[in-house]
């Protein structure tokens, strides 16, 4: 893609975040957004399909690096430790972006009908990753337990990096919390 | 309740499943599940709001059941053995409507918007006994992560007992699971 090209793209994802941030997601229209971003609707309609899709598109990219991480892991690998390296394997997307992914979660977490459709795609992330796992050997239930489970603690570490802020990096939060399912699972009394 | 009246909701719950598995849960009518009943549709509106609660209706019991169990476990017990006991608490009710849970299972996986609803219940379900386990003083992060990891593990073992018909029973196919989400946690190579 040329420069400019990426360039478009991201002028139109900050006009768009910060306007559903001031106004709320339903009160910004494609107009506002492109207004804001000095383009025209036409220019914003060969990025996007909807003001919806400015904050889902990325999820693609992150899909596929997790995907791609779950090929490139070595053979022998158990189906958790593959999991999370697939969940780490998102770390350069999240640091690179981190205020923009931080706004864009305090938008959809506004938002019931964004929030239902962030759960919609939370739970096709999984299954995509339980297939991956199907497809390199694991069994079917224990690939289904191992993507689900990383999943809850992928979306608990998200939410407890976005909350910390600044002092804590997304990888080291996801550990923490592969390191908590541990004592969780293991614990034999209090 | 006096015995009739429990009668009369079976005899509604019975007809109702009847008539969806028959029909499809469109296409069956209040009036439709009334007259198979025997009963008038008078008579089904004491007992329910409308046709989608004959199916979720029993979830209050199930929550209630699995909520106690969660106060009745020994203080000390890690708070992943108080999820299983919450979740082996339903055993009874289950067991003993093995046929009709089966058969609501069907009706609900065959439609797309109950399947939702199933969901939306379950992550209701996962908040609820999270928050039971943050009263008796677990931290919310483990809590949540159990209540979670928990329900995944229930997800899966009912469905598995639901497919393997009558030869295992609910609480096996439950402890097998967990079973194996201790193997899938504690994997160190393959």
């Amino acid at each position: 893609m040329p420069r400019w090209e990426s360039n478009t793209r991201e002028r139109l994802e900050a006009a768009a975040l910060a306007l559903f941030t001031e106004r709320g997601f339903e009160a910004a229209t494609v107009a506002d957004i492109a207004e804001r971003a000095g383009l025209t609707e036409r220019t914003f309609f060969r990025y996007f399909t909807d003001k919806r899709e400015v904050l889902f598109a990325g999820q693609e990219a992150l899909r596929d690096r997790m995907l791609a991480a779950v090929t490139e892991t070595p053979a022998g690998t158990p189906p958790l430790a593959i999991v999370e390296q697939a969940l780490l394997a998102m770390t350069p997307i999240f640091d690179a972006r981190r205020e923009v992914v931080h706004a864009r979660q305090r938008v959809v977490h506004a938002n019931a009908e964004l929030r239902e459709r962030e759960l919609h795609k939370m739970a096709m992330l999984a299954t995509l990753l339980a297939e991956a796992l199907v497809t390199r050997g694991v069994p079917p239930t224990t690939a289904t337990l191992a993507a689900e489970t990383g999943m809850t603690v992928f979306r608990l570490a998200f939410m407890r990096w976005i909350e910390t802020g600044a002092t804590t990096s997304y990888a080291e939060s996801l550990r923490a919390l592969f390191a908590t399912l541990t004592d969780v699972v293991t614990a034999t009394g209090a």
